[in-house]
C-alpha cells in the first residue's frame, strides 16, 4: 500500500506558496505610499486584529509584501531597508520565502524587541493601532523614548495591496445545549457579574475565541480553527451586541441570538466605544490582545480604561461537562483514526518507502473517514530521523524525507471534530533502537507518566507542575527547550490560554481545564522524541481539596521503545491502566487487522 | 540520667518575660504623648531598623507597650483603642503576655494587611519613618488613600520609654581570610561594579547581613545571629564608610578598617545623605528593607532614588570555598553534638521522665561542649506528641510538656559556630509507632531526599524544585504550611534571603547558595514531622550547566520510622550512602557508647 491509495490532503499544504519576485514592486509602491504619508518607517505584523494563530488571506499582509508564509512574524519597512523578524522555528523558511536581496531576515527570541537598531534618530514609525495592542505599544514607546516617534495610522500594505482577497465569510453554526453545555444567556450573565465586580461597565471582546465560546457559536473564517472573526461589546448589564461582517448578517443569525445579543455591522464598533467614551464609562481592555485602535478610541473619547485579562479567558478554560463529554467521544473517534494510521504505520515502514507526506496524507485519511472530522487542529508536525528534533517541523515538497528503517519517527498531530478538538504525539519505531534512543524515550515517558499521575492541592499552578515533566531529563543533564503543556479548547483553538504547563503559566489549575502533556527530548541531526496526552484537571476522588488528572487521549504509546529498567512499579502500572483503558474505549470500535494490531500493542508491559 | 545533670541553657530563656500589669501605664503615657503631638493613631512594629529576627532590647517597642514579646507583630494604638496583630504563631502566647482588657489580639495572615477598620475617617496616623520601609509605607497609603493622613514622626514610645536599655555594643571581630574567602576590599569592589551597572553612585546598606558581610565582620548584638548593628554608605567610586554608634568606634576598629572604609558615627547618617541628594546623586535604596527615613532624607534633599534589591544580598548568597569550609567544619561538630543528643534521647525517652525543656537543655550542653559553639541560631523548637504539630512551637515553662513513651519527638534547632551557621530537624521515636505516623514520615522523607538527589540546568529557581518536596504528601491529598526551604548565612542568619525553596523565592538558584530542606508532616492535636538538612547548590560534575545538592548536615535520620515498602531503590541508595557519610566523617570524632549508637543508627536499610 503506497500513498497514493490515499486521497491527496485537504487539511494540509505542503506548497510554499511563495514568490519572491513579488517582493520588489510591492515593497516599492509600499515605499511610495509611506512617502506620500510622511513615514519613515512602517510595521507589518502577522498578527490581524484577533491576534490568532491563523488569519485569513484578506490579513496576510506580511506575506503579500515579503513573501514569508510563517505563523509568526513582523516586518519593519523603512525607505533604504526592509526588515524580517522571525522565531527559530522559521530560520530556513524565511529566506527561501522571501527576496533577500531586499529584505534582511533576523532571528529574535520573541516579537518583543528593540527596534531601535533599525529606525533611525528621529524618524516617525508607524504601525496599524488595528494589529498592534495597547501593552505591545506601551513597550515599543519604552524602548524607542527619545529616539523615534511612534504614530498610528491607517495601514499603509491595504493602501497599495491589489487583488486583496476578500474577509472571509463561513457558515455559522450555535452549538446545542448539548455541545455547549450552557446557554449563552447563562454565560453572558457570568460574566456580566465579573465585569461588576471589576467595577466595568462595559467589556470589549477582541478575541474570536472567547466571542465563539460566549455566543456557543462556531464558524469556519480561518484554518485549524473553527473561528467567526469579530467583535463584541458586551455590558455589565443588557444585552451584548456582536460585531461582524455584514455579509454574515442574516435573518438566521438573528434569530438564531434573538434575546441574547443583538447584531451589528463591524464597521460600527469604533462609533459604539465613542459612545461609551462620551457617556464616561469604564471599559475592560484586555491589554495583552485587544488592538490599540479599541483603546484609543475609548480613552480619546473619555472612557475610562480597566485593563484586565478578557473576562471570558478563565472562565472558558473550566469545561462543562458537556464540553467534557464531547472532548471525550472526540478522543474515542481520534483513537479509532490513531489506531487505523498507526497499524497502517507498523506494516508499511520497515518497506523503507514512506515519506513524511505520505504519512500526512495517510494520517488525514484515516481521520476523514469520520466525518464529523471537519479540520485538522493544526499542520501535522511528521518529522522523519533527524526531522523529529526541529521541535516545529512542517513538511513541505522541498523539505520531505523518506523515512528509512530504523529511524525514529515523530508525529504531532490533531483533528477538529465537531465534538471536540484533539492533539497528540507519538514516537514511533521503525526497527532497531539504540540504547540512548530507549533511555532518552523512557525518561520522556516518565516524566509525561509523572504529570499524568499528579496528585495537587487546590491553588497549584502549572508553573509549579512543569518540573515533574523535566525530572528524568534534568538527571542526566537534558532537557527540552518548550513549555511542558498548552491550554486546548473544546472545539476550539488547539492552543488556548491562559492556563498550562511551565514557568509562564503562573494562574492556578481548576476542575474542567484541559492542557497538553508533552515532555520531549531533541537531538539536532539525529532523532526527536515526544509523547503527548491531553488531560483535564479533575477534583480527585477521596482527596478534598485536591485535583488530579483525567486522561482524554487514547492511543497506544509505542513500548519497544521503553528501557523497562528504568520504570518503577507505579509508572509500569499506570501504562498498563492507560492501555487497558485505550483497548476498552476504542477497541469496541475497530475490527479486522486494526483490532488485532491494537491488542497487540496495547498489551501490558 | 535527667536534665539536672546539665548546666542550665545560656542561649534560650523558657520564661515569658511580661507583666501585663505594666500595660495600662504605658499605653496610657503614649496616648498623653500621641495627643500632645496632634497623633490620633500611632504604629508600633516588632522590627528596628534593621529589619533582623532579633532586636535588642533597646528596640523591643513592642514588648514595653504591649507585653508581646514575638518575633512578629505590630501594635496599633488609637485614642481609645489598642489593638495587636499577630500571626498564627503567637495565638496562645500573645493574649497571655498582654492586657487583654486593654488590648485587642488580632491574628492577621501577613503584616501587610488593610489598617482601615481600625482607624476612623479622617484621623492622622502616625509611623517612626525609621522602622518602616518605603515599600511597606507606599502599600499603607495606597490602602488608606482618602480615609486617613499617614504621616511620619520621631517615636513617640521612646519618648516615654522609662529606663530604656541601652543600645547594645558587643565586641567586633574581623573574620580573618581563611574563614571569609574573600576581603572586604575585593567585595566592595564587586558591589561597586554592580552599583555603576546599575546607574547608582551610591547604595545605602541597612540589613546588618549584608554590612557584616561586606566587611568580614561579626559582632554579637543581638542573640542568635552574630550581627553587628549599624549602617553603611558604598559610593560607586572611593572608600565606603560605615555608620555606627560611637561606643563602638574604638581605634581597633579603625585599624581593622584601615584602607577599607571610614568609620562614623550613626548620628551623622541623616546629614551624608542630604549630602548625596544636595549633589544631586543616584542613590541605591532597598524599598523593602531600608527605612522610609533614608529614602526620605535622600529625595528630599534632591537625590534620584534608585530602588532595587540591596546589592549584597546576591553576592553574599554565593557562599565562596572558605565559607563552605567552614560551614562543613560546623556541620562535623555539630554532628558530633547530634550523635551524643541523639544517643542520650534514646536511652532516656523510654523511662517517660524526659520535658521539652529538659531536652533544649540536654542539647545545648552538648552543643556547648565544643567550644567554638558560641551561640544558638534560634531557639530551639522542642516538640513533643502533639507539640510537635505546632510549627513555630517554642517550648516555655507554661508550656512544657513531658514526652511519653510511644509519642513522636521533633526538635528543631541549630547554633552558631565560630565556623558556621547550623539548622537540623529531627523526627523520633520514643517507641511503637502507628502505620499511618510511618508512612507520613516515609512521605516526608521521599520529599527531603527528592530534593536532595535534584538535578537541574542553570536557571532553575526554588519555586520550581518546591514540589518535588510535596509530591509524596499530595499524593496522599496532605501538605504542610510552610517553605520546603530557606536561605542560611555563613556565621550569619539562620535564615537569609533572597533565596530559598517555596513558591516565594522565583530567583535562580546559584552555585554555593545554602538553603535548608524540611519538608514536615502536622497532626493538630497528634503528632508533627519533619526532617531537615541544609544543602549547597554545586555545579553538577559531569553534567555541564547543570547544578546538583551537597549535604551539609551530618547526623542520622531515624530509620525506625520509615515504611520500607514506600522507598524505591534510588531511595533507600541516597539514604544509605547519607549514613555512610555520617559514619565516615562523624564516627572518628566520638568515642564510646555514642559511637557504639552512632554505628547501629547508620547501619544501611
Amino acid at each position: 500500500m503506497s500513498t497514493a491509495s490515499f486521497a491527496p490532503a485537504l487539511f494540509q499544504s505542503f506548497e510554499e506558496k511563495s514568490d519572491p519576485s513579488h517582493v520588489a514592486p510591492r515593497l516599492a509602491a509600499l515605499r511610495q505610499a509611506m512617502k506620500e504619508a510622511g513615514v519613515d518607517a512602517f510595521l507589518i505584523p502577522r498578527a490581524d486584529a484577533h491576534r490568532g494563530e491563523s488569519v485569513p488571506a484578506s490579513e496576510a499582509r506580511l506575506a503579500y509584501i515579503t513573501g514569508f508564509t510563517g505563523s509568526a512574524g513582523m516586518a519593519l519597512v523603512t525607505a533604504d531597508k526592509a526588515h524580517l523578524f522571525i522565531d527559530s522555528r522559521y530560520t530556513l523558511q524565511a529566506p527561501a520565502q522571501t527576496d533577500t536581496s531586499l529584505v534582511e531576515v533576523h532571528e529574535v527570541p520573541s516579537m518583543s524587541f528593540d527596534l531601535k537598531p533599525y529606525i533611525g534618530a528621529g524618524n516617525v514609525l508607524a504601525y496599524d493601532p488595528w494589529l498592534h495592542t495597547p501593552g505591545g505599544v506601551r513597550d515599543m514607546e519604552e524602548r524607542l523614548k527619545g529616539h523615534a516617534r511612534i504614530v498610528p495610522h491607517a495601514n499603509l500594505v491595504d493602501s497599495v495591496w491589489e487583488d486583496r482577497p476578500a474577509p472571509p465569510v463561513s457558515t455559522i453554526e450555535f452549538l446545542g445545549h448539548n455541545r455547549a453545555g450552557k446557554t449563552a444567556s447563562d454565560k453572558i450573565e457570568e460574566i456580566q457579574s465579573s465585569l461588576a465586580a471589576d467595577g466595568a461597565d462595559a467589556a470589549v471582546l477582541t478575541l474570536p475565541e472567547s466571542i465563539c465560546w460566549l455566543f456557543n457559536m462556531r464558524g469556519r473564517d480561518v484554518p485549524n480553527t473553527p473561528f467567526v472573526l469579530g467583535f463584541a461589546l458586551v455590558p455589565a448589564e443588557g444585552a451584548p451586541v456582536l460585531y461582524l461582517d455584514p455579509a454574515k448578517i442574516t435573518p438566521e443569525l438573528e434569530r438564531a441570538l434573538d434575546g441574547i445579543a443583538s447584531v451589528a455591522a463591524s464597521e460600527d464598533l469604533p462609533a459604539a466605544l465613542e459612545g461609551l467614551g462620551k457617556a464616561g464609562k469604564s471599559v475592560l481592555v484586555d491589554p495583552d490582545s485587544a488592538p490599540m485602535a479599541v483603546a484609543d478610541s475609548l480613552s480619546k473619547a473619555g472612557a475610562r480604561l480597566v485593563e484586565k485579562r478578557d473576562p471570558v479567558l478563565l472562565p472558558k478554560s473550566r469545561k462543562n461537562e458537556a464540553e467534557l463529554a464531547g472532548m471525550r467521544e472526540a478522543h474515542r473517534l481520534d483513537g479509532v483514526a490513531m489506531a487505523k494510521f498507526l497499524h497502517w504505520f507498523d506494516s508499511e515502514a520497515p518497506k523503507g518507502e514512506l515519506t513524511e507526506i505520505g504519512i500526512v496524507t495517510a494520517f488525514e485519511a484515516f481521520r476523514r473517514e469520520e466525518e464529523t472530522c471537519v479540520d485538522a487542529s493544526f499542520d501535522t508536525i511528521s518529522g522523519a530521523g533527524p526531522n523529529g528534533a526541529i521541535v516545529h517541523y512542517r513538511v513541505t515538497n522541498k523539505t520531505d524525507r523518506r523515512l528509512n528503517p530504523g529511524e525514529l519517527m515523530l508525529v504531532d498531530s490533531g483533528a477538529q471534530y465537531l465534538s471536540g478538538t484533539t492533539d497528540i504525539t507519538r514516537t514511533l519505531s521503525t526497527g532497531s533502537t539504540t540504547p540512548e534512543q530507549r533511555d532518552r524515550y523512557t525518561r520522556v515517558l516518565k516524566g509525561m507518566i509523572a504529570i499524568s499521575m499528579a496528585r495537587f492541592p487546590r491553588g497549584t499552578s502549572g508553573a509549579q507542575l512543569d518540573i515533574l515533566a523535566r525530572q528524568f531529563l534534568w538527571a542526566d543533564g537534558v532537557t527540552y527547550n518548550h513549555g511542558t503543556g498548552h491550554g486546548v479548547g473544546a472545539f476550539l483553538g488547539v492552543h488556548e490560554g491562559p492556563i498550562g504547563i511551565s514557568p509562564r503559566y503562573p494562574l492556578p489549575l481548576e476542575a474542567g481545564n484541559i492542557i497538553s502533556n508533552e515532555p520531549g527530548y531533541y537531538k539536532a541531526g539525529e532523532y526527536g522524541i515526544r509523547i503527548e496526552n491531553l488531560i483535564v484537571v479533575q477534583e480527585a476522588e477521596a482527596f478534598p481539596g485536591y485535583f488530579d488528572f483525567e486522561t482524554l487521549t487514547l492511543a497506544p504509546i509505542d513500548t519497544r521503545l521503553i528501557d523497562l529498567a528504568l520504570l518503577t512499579t507505579a509508572e509500569r502500572d499506570w501504562l498498563n491502566a492507560f492501555h487497558a483503558r485505550v483497548w476498552k474505549e476504542v477497541g469496541p470500535l475497530v475490527s479486522g487487522a486494526v483490532k488485532t494490531w491494537l491488542e497487540q500493542a496495547i498489551k501490558a508491559i
